[in-house]
């Protein structure tokens, strides 16, 4: 498959508006500390859509990225159908890795919950790592 | 992949030990009702291996079991760590398609909690629909 | 806590819009099968708010609408990042339950992939099942 | 509810197995990097049935641990059905925090998978945060 991408990305941060599920909270009546990640990957997703990057395509293409590391640190407690902003930003890019950072408000008062950051690694067709392509890196670098 | 089959199923009812975990629960204090379906998926796994047969194998062979109807009747709550038995029948074999009945009960007296039923179609390789496998059916049919 | 509720609903027929997250789907290629359910509930709980009710607020005054059964027909897969339209009808409410059916289409052309339905018992503060309160039922009945 | 907790705990270290289910999975063909953090609350879990703590009684008695920062290293994909053996390490406790470490294994050759550390904290039944029980801490300390 044939995919359109930019040259490079402009966009490196990126809000999106997320509303907890009920599926979502556990039986501390809270939502349970496994969603996170979820969401994360859907902040990166959306700031690559805002860069003209759908990663359907990447990955119709044969280029996946593979979540490698994850660090959380949630500061307050997130509940059913409260509101909230996921604030996602691409911190850094090399040949090896793309690197996130996440902060999670919540909608109503712009309270700090949660953040996070990641790292990716890029994988191929053939399933091993690959160089993170052109596309990924800001103008100028 | 070449994979070994049976002829035929000869175990055509099975059961499995499940202990809710807390991350299947919600913020009503019990299982959330998604959950029974993933259940209901490892016993329907578990039936096979008990006829050995090793779904992993089968979708690596080309052949993958894809839900078609879904049935569940919640009878009384499900909660976490409370130890459970969930028995899978599979009722009904026909070219096109496989039914299953399940059963889920809690471990230590007993008490019928859930019930349900699936009916599944085959999906070749070339992800469209084709006849139920010969080993799929029980001996003499 | 006390909370403002209309005296009936009006709304009996909501459409809300649903992006398919890569984490809900399986190496099949295509959304899970237990994910549906999850959607489900979030169209029933904007079906409320487009009432006027919010079903948060109804568990903080002790009001709790329990799953006890549960329809699902896969008509066709559905598949990460293409945008779905799912239409909630309350279909029926009696003093015991409350049903809703489910319409799952793919948003670009209007194709139908999966159909449901359910039947949910009001569960009050002490955990026992009480009547569907008066506000469930549309004006006249 | 009164609850009997030993006085102190004398395992640090428990092993569980894991058999990754086919919901856990995602298109990539692999386990979903959100199903880890449910997989170590389970060692969590399994690791304090090993001293003789029941987790669902310490939540009964108004006693919660919730996680305030999660690390994840994934080394290697992991896939369906193929055995794992987790390993759960308690770390460190203070009386502000536990800190348990991770070790995710292949189970048929040993293979590090996955490696995680977390950091909990101790909530009371008013939902702010207390010192960490007596019963948390190893002999001696």
């Amino acid at each position: 498959m044939e995919i359109q991408l930019p040259k490079h990305t402009t966009v490196q941060c990126h809000k999106i508006a997320i509303v907890p599920r009920y599926a979502e909270t556990d039986k501390g009546g809270v939502v349970h500390h496994s969603v996170f990640p979820v969401w994360f990957e859907m902040g990166r997703t959306e700031l690559l859509r805002a860069n003209g990057i759908v990663y359907r395509d990447l990955e119709a293409a044969g280029i996946f990225f593979a979540v490698a590391e994850l660090r959380i640190k949630y500061r307050r407690p997130v509940f059913y159908d409260d509101p909230l902003r996921l604030e996602t930003t691409c911190s850094n890019v090399t040949a090896a890795k793309v690197e996130h950072t996440y902060r999670l408000f919540r909608d109503r008062d712009g309270l700090l919950l949660t953040e996070g950051s990641s790292v990716l690694a890029c994988i191929g067709a053939d399933k091993t790592v690959r160089r993170i392509p052109e596309f990924m890196y800001p103008p100028g670098e």
